[in-house]
């Protein structure tokens, strides 16, 4: 397959994750206001995420491996899965998607009255954070845990679901659960990132301590990529 | 497949998206009443619609491939993907399963004491609408751009999820639970439509604003459908 | 495979949907008390109630086909998928597991120091009822006609999907959350039944109007089973 | 697969299902305080429970088989499917893993302000318990009743998935999706273990009643599985 169409493959995946992730923690989650349970709450929060990645795997896998997260390429690269030439063009599509999908998010949410983003409250507009920028609370060093073993985890996840001896087929279902799972978990850590391209999409249109903490979010989880690449590249050799 | 199936299975399909999905609605979302956590909320109502596909696809996608969907009938036409001859009867057996879906659902829902349809407001019945009738309130201009984005990704993941180079047989998980997501994301908005038939069905019940403002959610998801068929016509070539 | 072993496999599917869809009910619906949102609600016993059978299709399908359900073996009898001559031996295990699975739910749910059943109350130790005994108060005709339609369906999802030209294997899932979606819907409307043995198991315990409206929840999904095994029998003939 | 690699994804698959299920219950499940429904509350336990599985059986059930369970592995032998010279060391990682995960998610929990282990409160760090430490209130005979049988059941389940008849790559999801469904059933009882390493991983850390009860968390799951593991080996055997 030629690279413009993997890299558009990619830009769509990540705009996807963005929408549909950030976009139901923003438009739904506490839907008719604070303790309603008609919002969906951390759960469906946790499922869109999740299905963001299943059904863009299910779309886009057969054209670019539908990676949606620089954490993910780099997390390959360490596991022998996908070529260093490509790393950046890919990295590029995505948070170019990420940010494309953050900003017609805003247009969609700006779209109602009492809407605005209050970029020194933790987890606004669903960015990420720590310290007093973790939606729990939880300590930069407990975050910055936190993402480095969740993603090491989920590489670990997606080489063994694709693995040559692994049924065919499934592995967006088990990628695309396994981040609903990491969701599930640590949302009120740091509001779930382990995806690079995704933190940097919202922390454009928040600004402040969303960006500032920007670097967590991509060092967190591509140390983490990079640690599961590695341990399933000598876990998977036969 | 004899045209009569196909029609008799698009007709079945879409009674069942929307006695499923508009029947969880008006039933179960807000069970035991207003803030009382044992109705379904958002997020059941969400899953009752992508279910009510990936079961539809399952048991009807081989006899007409299990459009159930005016857009999605559509946006397959320009991908590429449908015959332009067979558009019209598709359409009109899918609307013909929404209205009778609703009548019937109507029938369920008048059967108990309290039950009543105030047209006046915002979600009735399950209608879909914009400004005054958006469940969150958001404008027509967020609505129909919220309805457009949603559907052209929608015909994203069916036309990738059903190409020749994706596994086999896991469509229907990917494109049901594709429209999980999108009611995950949306429902504030516009009640998510991203399906004239669905719209019309329960319009047709409540009459007033849903008729009203039904036309938009014939052209947005229509020209989502479109885009979104364009895309990946260009996309999934090798 | 021989009869003892398929009638076993059905005595143990019926065990599991019961002791797991009813248990779920009973014991984590409304767990922390009325109001409480950490009880899985109606989302959590629905799902319940389908993942019994997608696992118990999984499980036990390749041996007795997976029925779990009277109303299930009629429609497949109608369909022209399951010979008359096993019809009451099946029917006759199915019971005989749901009441064992409703005695063993009594023994760990009065292992707690509040319980007791009461029989005037709609949908105690998850029984089926309509009118006074309906969780959300609707009438007989209402219950009655939405155990014909759901049932119906059900008959046809499980026909389609493990149709010959449907994708093998997928069955389990589309069949199980298509019950999930089916009480996604009605629980309100009659606790949902469309399976006469889960409706007797546990009106063995309760006794009282439980035992006396338990007619309504054989003749209306068994009715519905026939009306979805013809309708599919006509649609799925090449 | 040489038997390092065997215990490494052992070790790896328990260390995910008591980071993510125990993870999910520490971090998440209240989130936002008690009665708030933005927590996952019982649902989304039960769910990331099921999915550690369903996610790791794709990633290391062609290494391992995936047991990630002592009473599994016990299950599995009784059923004729694993040697009893390899029951000893999958045991051992198994419970190794539980116990580093438990010591990572301490790590992870600690890192906010209020956080403490109350280790006389039922259910402390997810621990499983009885009596006045099981998180209903339930006996030590509904407990010990509850995780024999549903234990015995999951085996069943994992037996009738895997086998040589049943459809080939669905086995990780009818075997993690049954454990939430095990979840669904009985975090109100025991918290729910079936699995003697997860209630190990947390007890280390909780000490106390959670370590005093722990004998019936190995007794009654390992019964439990051997039982179904006799059950299915009759079942399945043509």
């Amino acid at each position: 397959m030629q690279l413009t169409k993997r890299l558009a493959a990619e830009f769509l995946g990540t705009f996807w994750l963005v929408l549909g992730g950030c976009g139901s923690a923003v438009l739904a989650a506490k839907f008719g206001g604070d303790g309603n349970p008609l919002g969906i709450g951390l759960l469906g929060v946790s499922l869109a995420f999740g299905l963001t990645v299943l059904t863009g795997a299910y779309a886009f896998g057969h054209i670019s491996g539908g990676h949606f997260n620089p954490a993910v390429s780099f997390g390959l690269w360490a596991g022998g899965r996908f070529p260093l030439k490509d790393l950046v063009p890919y990295i590029v599509a995505q948070v170019l998607g990420a940010i494309v999908a953050a900003w017609v998010l805003y247009q969609i949410a700006s779209g109602t009255g009492g809407f605005s983003i209050d970029p020194t409250s933790a987890g606004a507009f669903a960015t990420n954070g720590v310290g007093a920028f973790s939606p729990g609370g939880y300590s930069p060093a407990a975050g910055f845990l936190t993402e480095v073993v969740l993603t090491a985890v989920f590489l670990i996840v997606i080489m063994g679901a694709t693995h040559a001896r692994a049924p065919a087929g499934f592995a967006p279902i088990a990628i695309g659960l396994g981040l609903t799972l990491i969701h599930l978990i640590s949302i009120p850590v740091t509001n779930t990132s382990v995806n690079p391209a995704r933190s940097t999409g919202v922390a454009v249109i928040v600004g402040g301590a969303a960006v500032q903490q920007l670097w967590l979010f991509w060092v967190a989880p591509i140390l983490g990529g990079l640690i599961g690449g590695i341990i399933y590249r000598w876990l998977g050799r036969d």
